[in-house]
């Protein structure tokens, strides 16, 4: 039944070489299924398919015609595969030609992962205009600090124009506020011509709460499984098919139509999965024939909370195949070592002990007994570094702080640079966020803007409950407030400021570094010692390549210590 | 934390040398555990340890005496651990000295699983008696049948006296009004003296109803997962540790202190565990290990719904290790290709073709779509033929259509005798269910013996529901009505009748095919070629090893047809 076609979209609204539009819709709910064609007020009826699926082929309907669909004779629904949804989540959705874009990025080749120094951004607080083409005005900026890659959280269209994304409810359509479909590949392009790779986050996992239409059309959901966002995503139970369709259509799209290097998908251990083949193998597949067909590379990355390599090892080793994982363990280990909180999910980690563990073996909970866990947790990976992405900042980790400070606030001047160094000297794949090269003061907050009264306040409730692993004073900020949205923008200006620029300079040289160093441009675990020395607090890192051998001494105390390298 | 010693058993009462009692509960929800000894009265307090354990060594307590838990100073608890229930599921529990029993089965070697035959019994309707002493009785008999294992469904300690095992509460405990913990080793002890191997069916994947006081302990239950039974076994979230641990001792109990040949583990599919190590894969590990201490063999054999290789490859190859399963789809396609009923699950089966994919491939359902299941199903698997069991009846297949009907209600005597010639030539193991060696007429019927009434009405009505599927004409037996258990037992007196002799020889002679023909005895899934000709409802096989060829002819129309041998 299978009817994915890797060459183009096939779910939605495509246009045919002879102008006519395709117009496919998985809707097994459905009886009767209409498009209705907004300004002309026609209706042209689908024809119902195997497995869910109505289709017809009209020349009724233009790229930029709003239209939505009509199902039963009486519910107006926006398509779930929209492209576009000018008006906003409720509204209709808007038919878009994805070949009507002049891509000029031919002589662009997507480096391997190895090369890879990500930098995570927000696309509506990161610059002053809050949307692509912002982005795009910080692209000579973001090659003097010398990254490789750029990582956009989360675009599909969410409700509202203030969202971290993870509330979106359109995964094909990109937010009209950033600048919608043709605002992304603008922007790709302009990054491809100045050789800078472009990570997309997108949520398999769940959707958003407003705009959520789908149980109209089919069942995206299924009940066999509960999450913190309720119901799970329906990719094992009947008609998961359609489901899991619409998913592997989407990261193809991303790949094929928007020229995309690298997903990052959000929360894989939240995708329940226990058919014979898990979805995000069935995703690789599909990807590795488009490569295939396409001669281009691109990358599957994962946030997985599960320290289980099955995810990131080969199809061919019964692996789901995925190239890369985050690690956040690594993050946690570094922050307690450098002295920061030690409450919540920290209370797992030691300091400086496991900080060695996480260079040692990327994964530190690795079969061990977790106290906040209660559960034994993990295996014990031998998986290329490369296949491990660390920060010291990313949203999630600042963001989900009460008062969303980032390490700026919470830091010294030097613990920043030592966290940052604690990074870059590791053999995994360095990732930044937004601002930390000058130590932004904002915070990065959680912010929303619901249209649902009730739903927002929930979302109010929720953000209060959920950080209370991380109480501290002072009053929770509104969500739903504009202000605290304006508050966690990135303060450009700053970057003339005196310690601000010897922060900058100091992240430039230490891409710089690891971008041309013989030992730290290989992500080689193999060839690497590390001593803990937890009484001094300070940690002996000894990689080498060859020849080539580098020793790092991290000094996490207050005070001035003398390492002895090499390390005995 | 791992606290496993595969010598002896960790959990609930066990006896020292010393004959003093080790008393250790996992309570992770108690704040004080008492144990109280019933005849004196006495109490003796439980010390707290790691990981929600509490344990106490005392000479108070001695072997035959009954015993309960005292939660919090107030909620008196049987055992979950509990070896025996002689009062029923509501009471105390019973100290055991599992070393107390005169093993006299040294000589007694557990054969390859592909020298199985598996004969699938029922202890309260298999013999008059209704017990395990009723089943030695009738061992001379199994043995001039010619099976090599009995396979006992479950014996965990159940409400009532009437029930198939599938409502076990207590999965340490042996049922008393079978014979208990000690009519069990009897048993086991007379099969091994008499060469035959001993199969226990064991329920890991949820646990019964009534006399379920797993909450009052501890998260044995998690709400991550819902299953057709309520919420799942927690073997994945927090403080499942102590939960994996109590499943993985009781496999290890029935193996070593039992000396049980292989486990039948019940709907594994339904044991949702998305960790990084999958309980099967650790009970797998500890059996490895007990195997190699004891130098004794034991497999493992899992009821799976899911066509997924992954649970029965090797660890080694990235497999869960068990070392069989189920097919229950060979049934289907044999049933429908014989002219059984065709609706509910039967629905996705087209008979001849189906039962040729069957003997060829294992799996059915091996990455096509099933209507019935309305999603694509299955994996394909090369794994050897003494993987899979097949049947052309089972306590299942028979219990649960709404009248209990065996396949001598359904099928004429010529068709029963195709049924079992079927299963006899196929390179996967043969399992019969107890009786249909003489074509019992009597059904086995769904019986239970709950004694809460609102629970005994759920059954009832839920029985309705469950065989909408199977719907017929007549009414839906009581399952509570001592009759109904009744009408299904065995009627050994049959075997005396001219019919019902036949059968038996008939069954007599397919055995000893299997075990002595060259090609038969061998599970050989490679040196096979199946023709399928729907047309004349016919299916030619061939089968060979070395030499020896086999052609068998399965004609499952009514008249006389004609086979080219060997076919083209």
């Amino acid at each position: 039944m299978k009817t994915i076609d890797i060459e183009k979209r096939s779910i939605g609204v495509n246009f045919q070489e002879d102008g006519k539009a395709v117009v496919r819709v998985w809707a097994p709910s459905a009886d009767k299924l209409d498009l209705l064609i907004v300004q002309t007020g026609e209706v042209v009826s689908l024809n119902k398919r195997e497995f869910g699926y109505w289709q017809v082929t009209t020349d009724r309907l233009n790229a930029g015609d709003k239209y939505c669909f009509l199902i039963d004779g009486k519910i107006k629904r926006p398509d779930p595969a929209s492209l576009s949804q000018p008006d906003g989540v409720h509204e209709s959705s808007q038919a878009v030609s994805l070949k009507e874009f002049n891509w000029t990025d031919t002589g662009w080749t997507n480096p391997p992962l190895g090369d890879y120094i990500f930098y995570e951004l927000h696309t509506g607080v990161f610059s002053p205009e809050g949307t692509f083409s912002g982005i795009e005005e910080k692209l000579d900026y973001l090659l003097e600090l010398g990254i490789t890659a750029i990582e956009i959280m989360p675009v599909a269209q969410f409700p509202g124009n203030r969202n971290w994304g993870y509330d979106g409810v359109f995964p094909f359509a990109v937010q009209n506020s950033y600048g919608g479909p043709n605002g992304l590949r603008h922007l790709i392009n302009a990054c491809h011509n100045k050789g800078v790779a472009v990570v997309l986050d997108v949520v398999y996992n769940h959707m958003g709460p407003e705009g959520n239409y789908f149980d109209s059309f089919g069942p995206y959901f299924t009940d066999k499984y509960n999450t913190p966002w309720g119901s799970a995503i329906n990719v094992d139970d009947a008609w998961c098919d359609g489901v899991r369709e619409y998913f592997i259509e989407n990261a193809l799209m991303w790949f094929r139509d928007f020229h995309v290097d690298a997903l990052r998908l959000d929360a894989v251990h939240a995708i329940k999965d226990l058919s014979a083949t898990h979805i995000l193998r069935e995703i690789k597949e599909n990807v590795d024939a488009l490569m295939k067909q396409s001669s281009r590379k691109h990358h599957l990355i994962v946030e997985l909370d599960l320290n289980d390599h099955r995810f990131i090892d080969p199809v061919k080793n019964c692996g789901y195949g995925m190239d890369a994982q985050w690690i956040d363990e690594f993050h946690h280990a570094l922050r307690v070592a450098a002295g920061g909180d030690t409450n919540g999910y920290y209370s797992d980690f030691d300091g400086i002990n496991h900080l060695a563990k996480a260079y040692r073996d990327a994964y530190v909970f690795d079969g061990m007994y977790s106290p906040h866990r209660k559960k034994i947790f993990g295996s014990k990976t031998g998986n290329p570094g490369w296949q491990f992405i660390v920060f010291s900042q990313n949203h999630d980790q600042v963001g989900n702080r009460m008062l969303g400070e980032r390490s700026s606030q919470l830091f010294s001047f030097e613990t920043q640079k030592l966290l940052a160094g604690a990074i870059i000297v590791s053999p995994f794949l360095p990732m930044f966020f937004m601002g930390e090269e000058w130590s932004e003061p904002n915070p990065f907050l959680y912010f929303v803007s619901h249209t649902d009264p009730e739903l927002a306040e929930a979302v109010r409730k929720g953000r209060k409950e959920e950080f209370s692993d991380f109480h501290s004073a002072g009053e929770v900020p509104d969500p739903m407030a504009e202000g605290t949205f304006l508050k966690s923008k990135l303060q450009w200006g700053l970057l003339d400021k005196p310690d601000h620029e010897r922060m900058f300079k100091y992240y430039q040289a230490l891409i710089s570094l690891r971008k041309n160093n013989q030992v730290l441009k290989k992500c080689n675990r193999d060839n690497l010692e590390v001593v803990a020395d937890p009484e001094n607090q300070l940690l002996l890192l000894e990689r080498w390549e060859g020849e080539h051998r580098l020793f790092c001494a991290l000094n996490f105390s207050k005070q001035r210590r003398t390492a002895v390298i090499p390390p005995s």
